[in-house]
């Protein structure tokens, strides 16, 4: 992994085309011997893999478990223990929130809570997205300020909102109120260093506030906050790698990784044949895209082997809709594992394949986690592919003489 | 990767032998299916790599294709990234020129203008090295000094040569004066930091010197300057391992290479046969060979797979000359890789191999990039080669208690 200052120096700007398709959660264990990309009937990244160099990347560091910021952070070239990336900041993005630098953003839920103050449902019953709407309207028009703070209310999907501080002297130093478990009392926040005694203060009387105008709304009777933070100091694609980058996922949070690194969020539909689409349709005007395809990291969580398979199967019959375009580099990988036995994001490394005319060849015959280990890129930090993937499309100048 | 702090540390003098056999740019890329490596017929490579262990060496990182200079650094075991060696360094000592420590050394080529002062030709149509040095010899006897500058001007190959500027407060932190493009005016220089200014403008001097007294020696009317650098504080293979080293190399930058980590350059022909003579004549006295090959990198560079094959295959019938001096550690890799259908270096990681009692066996069956992929040691950074050469020869204490 080389410096930042070094890729700022060496890359250059070409016409060609890169394709990152991050089927997220993809890698696997095992059910009945065989995991879910061994399982699934795979002829076309089959086919690719064998003109392909491959390999397994580390997200983060062998043994950790990244979450989705840190192990898409990684695959697109940045070191995912410099720029911890907060959930509230990644929601506010998701939901196309301008963020500005000295905001504090705050990933909240509507919660239930029972009289003796102790949380019963951390989602409030999945409350529908209207409703949602609704209570952050009436929220909004009365939580205005808080001291000299702004405060903005944003709903999201079910019982999911944003919060956003404006002000000065702000910081993400403090503790989430959330305590992500039922059965316990909501926490206070608290200053985790000196400066963010006064950002503490604003969301206990944030909490306080809007839980008191809520106390009728049941099963939306409570807030809770967590992942409060600043956005990151981050240097875009652009400025690092002189890529014009575009992003399509169709989940907020996705959208949010993508336009924190400068990438600009192309439209598209939910489905795996619309986000090919739109790939297609926005062709001319960038060299760097990113797609992601979700729903095999939710059937893994939800541990629905079949489900899973059944999308990667969906994924290779439309890989040649990419394919067609001719990119100059090709690249498919997972941003992390999710084993459908654990039902959860794991550390086991991902299947990682590169194709383009500067690629060797290697041994790999299938796009499994055993034949990509066997690849000759060999077991690597992910952090790395973009340095390959700008390698392999010409764009890094020669490092010394 | 370890520390030099530690190197110094662990090292112990032993009389164990290592010779570390370069074979510049040999990794490649398939054409018609098979890189050099696998068409060339290698007998002897081919068994002594399956009596040896094997692995892809990065010299940088992974994606990073490096000059000669970190590529070699690398190998020599010091950090690429932390020593940057100027070109001018480089070529000054590459002609056996003692550079002292405060010195500043430009690379620089005759060139032709036109009567715009257009670069037409950055190498002055490649002008007989007998010409080179009479021009040198005229320039030599006219610029002695500029301000209180001593001036230093010395042929090299062709259209190549080095100026010296030898004084006080010089600094190499200023540009090239050479755009290394066609169709461009020479730059002037500039300081790039606030130390560089009376090296720009002694720079600048000598270049309009140089240029008006050449303007009737066309093709070779014009001098462009760049790479200019000074001594890099670098420790010795002696100070840091212990090591009595030599050089066998036939070029003038990778002879300037070994001299700058404190190798003897040793005296040779300009053919493999003679190079392995050399290592036979000097064996008593040294208990580290780098020796150098440079053609199988030429013809990669020009794209010549045929030519890059027959190199490798007359390696491969004198390796018998190595081996019958019985070194106790003998490595053969490449620096970088020189793909024919690329004709540059490229990021292409090294084939790697170690032959020495205290290896273990892998898998690999002959000395190919897929072949080495396979090897036990993996795919690793080139600085740790040196780490291997020593621990293979028992010339490292144990780490700790």
């Amino acid at each position: 992994m080389v410096s930042e200052e070094i890729y700022k120096e060496l890359s250059i700007k070409n016409e060609k085309k890169i394709v990152l398709l991050v089927i997220d959660g993809v890698g696997d264990l095992p059910v009945d011997g065989k995991t879910a990309l061994e399982d699934a009937v795979t002829p076309i990244l089959d086919k690719l893999c064998q003109n392909s160099i491959t390999g397994l990347t580390y997200p983060v560091s062998m043994g950790i478990t990244p979450g989705s910021g840190p192990a898409h952070l990684s695959i697109f070239g940045y070191d995912p223990l410099k720029y911890n990336i907060g959930r509230g900041v990644l929601e506010a993005l998701g939901i196309d929130f301008k963020l500005g630098k000295k905001d504090i953003a705050a990933r909240s839920n509507f919660a239930t809570i029972d009289e003796n103050g102790v949380i019963t449902d951390r989602r409030a019953g999945r409350i529908p997205t209207e409703k949602n709407q609704e209570i952050c309207e009436f929220l909004s028009s009365r939580i205005k300020r808080i001291e000299d703070v702004e405060v903005i209310i944003r709903s999201g999907k079910e019982h999911r909102f944003v919060v956003v501080f404006r002000g000065d002297d702000l910081s993400d130093g403090v503790k989430d109120t959330d305590p992500q478990q039922v059965g316990l009392k909501p926490r206070v926040s608290a200053s985790l260093d000196s400066r963010g005694e006064k950002t503490a203060r604003i969301v206990n009387t944030f909490v306080e506030t809007a839980s008191s105008l809520l106390k009728d709304y049941t099963p939306a009777n409570f807030v809770l906050l967590r992942g409060i933070s600043k956005y990151p100091d981050i240097p875009s694609m652009e400025e690092l790698f002189k890529l014009t980058p575009a992003a399509i996922a169709t989940y907020p949070m996705y959208k949010g990784l993508a336009r924190l690194v400068g990438m600009e969020i192309l439209e598209t539909g939910s489905g795996i044949t619309s986000e090919f689409d739109s790939l297609k349709k926005n062709w001319h005007a960038f060299d760097f895209f990113y797609i992601h395809i979700k729903k095999t990291d939710s059937y893994g969580e939800d541990g629905n082997f079949k489900k899973k398979i059944s999308v990667i199967e969906e994924v290779d019959k439309n890989i040649p809709q990419i394919l067609d375009l001719k990119p100059d580099c090709f690249v498919v990988t997972g941003d992390h594992s999710t084993p459908c036995k654990m039902k959860a994001h794991s550390w086991h490394p991902n299947p990682f394949l590169l194709n383009s005319p500067f690629g060797r060849k290697d041994s790999a015959v299938s796009f499994t986690e055993l034949e990509c280990a066997k690849g000759i890129l060999g077991k690597f930090a992910a952090i790395n592919a973009m340095t390959l993937m700008l390698a392999h499309t010409l764009k890094l100048k020669k490092y010394g003489a």
